[in-house]
């Protein structure tokens, strides 16, 4: 698998300065560099604003952001050497129509992640999962004092006990189950009650303690659809900022195509050959609406047209 | 990548029931079952007993458990239909010289892992995870008030604000780099200055959010050693409960062999041809010795010495 970022939310261009960030007279030096940038985030969702090739990340000064948004600031990296920060807007209201009127506007995470360049939806998601992490985690759950922010963002430590806490990235496995034994290889989609009418999409689930990537597809798969999985291929990963997921993207071969989806996280499953998947993906399928392209999801299910096999 | 555990910690043989055990009264069947199984731990170390055909988990009925230890109890899932819990012990007394005494006995989790059968080293692991978990989140993270156990110990609920906790899982990405320029490939191998004098393994570093594992592994080798990544190949991955890793193991090639270690993280590294690291397995390498077998830094270099290549 090359490097390239193949799944919406990758490829942060940032580096992250991971040693360097622990320093707080070094962070303090980035923040009063006078080419430091913010970016704004409010409710979860980017400042955006429309420029001559398109919509892009809307940065602030550093020091503007931060008469603007006084309080929550992040420590993204650094981009050529310019430090790059985020702020978060608090509070209900739409700082587009107030003090950051004219800078652009706050879409929903997913739609921006739809129209910004990748490095900037990788970022943005970044910071979405850091702001959301914080926002759960303002205390000690080792003694339940408050914590405080540390790293520019990326720690918490209780002054109380000590205890130190590090941003959650959880596992999910996401894959296409794979049965092999009819006239020709077929995938299997799910989908669940909630989504739009149409929709399907690929089984997914959090890793639990104790189990390998495989085992945890396998387990899901089992829960879901009653299928036996006999082996795992990965393909790809994504970090999903809803609120900060691994999605661990797989093929899964099966040894039945007898599944019975669960009626709890799935209500109907399809079986569908590559010619039915890539009908799904160009929008000519009759019944069935594929992943959005910002989903994994999408990325396997074309991975699967293309002929990538389990 | 067949279901196979390859590496220890993997193989857990327990159907979890993630669906059934979040309903309290199928819970208490399962704890009033009298074929109820439990385990013990005390410390993160599991309780072990010698038999004829060597060294097993120490298996209570779940009833006398709860008399010795009438609290900190978990459900590890289903085994042939007999409900499997574990108990912890708490206090730095002993147990197996108190109220658990001719039972057996209580090494550290890793000893326990390289001499029991790997099913009874998967189901303790997966036990000291969710202690290890339990342990420090006892409070709500999001409003500080204490919060309960639930789902059989799979789930904390805050009463105050509502907010419900899941065990952690946090990705690590461990790898061997490869360098493919010289006369033949070597693989990289580094060492911190606390492990014991020889021990040398693969580089590995937490996830953070915004990345993917591939992004993940890069920045780990360029931080460590300075070397740039062009291509990642995933090989298996690991449970591993210290507290509560999921170990993603990797081969990275990189586009040169000028190693240079960080000092902080790495105090030395070490390129070894097939060859030499096949010394380092077979423990006739003069100076590196290789991980434990416990490790998947061990599979990777087993993995490497059989020819798996990125």
């Amino acid at each position: 698998m090359a490097l390239s970022a193949i799944n919406t939310f990758a490829g942060n261009p940032l580096d992250r300065a991971g040693d360097r960030r622990n320093d707080p007279d070094w962070l303090a030096e980035q923040a009063d560099n006078p080419d430091a940038l913010a970016m704004v985030i409010w409710q979860g969702k980017p400042l955006v604003e429309e420029t001559n090739t398109g919509p892009r990340l809307a940065w602030l000064a550093l020091k503007h952001a931060r008469a603007v948004v006084p309080d929550r600031e992040l420590f993204l990296g650094l981009w050529n050497d310019a430090p790059v920060f985020a702020v978060e807007v608090e509070g209900p209201v739409d700082p587009s129509a107030g003090p950051l009127q004219g800078l652009g506007g706050f879409p929903e995470m997913r739609e921006a992640a739809a129209i910004l360049p990748g490095p900037d939806a990788a970022m943005a998601g970044t910071a979405k999962s850091l702001f959301d992490w914080r926002a759960r985690h303002g205390f000690c759950s080792a003694c339940g004092q408050e914590s405080e922010t540390a790293c520019g963002g990326w720690k918490r430590i209780c002054a109380a006990c000590g205890s130190e806490h590090f941003p959650r990235v959880d596992p999910v496995t996401i894959m296409l189950a794979i049965y092999k034994g009819g006239d020709e290889p077929r995938c299997l989609l799910g989908r669940q009650a909630a989504w739009p009418a149409g929709r399907m999409s690929a089984l997914a689930g959090f890793l639990e303690p104790g189990e390998t990537i495989e085992e945890g597809c396998a387990r899901e798969i089992e829960e879901e659809a009653g299928l036996t999985v006999t082996s795992v291929r990965y393909h790809s990963s994504q970090p999903w900022p809803f609120p900060s997921q691994l999605m661990i993207g797989l093929f899964a071969e099966v040894d039945s195509d007898d599944a019975r989806p669960d009626q709890t996280e799935l209500e109907a499953v399809a079986w569908l050959t590559r010619a039915e998947a890539k009908a799904c993906l160009e929008g000519t399928h009759p019944t069935i609406k594929a992943p959005p392209p910002i989903a994994i999801a999408r990325t396997l299910l074309q991975a699967w047209v293309d002929g990538f096999d389990v």
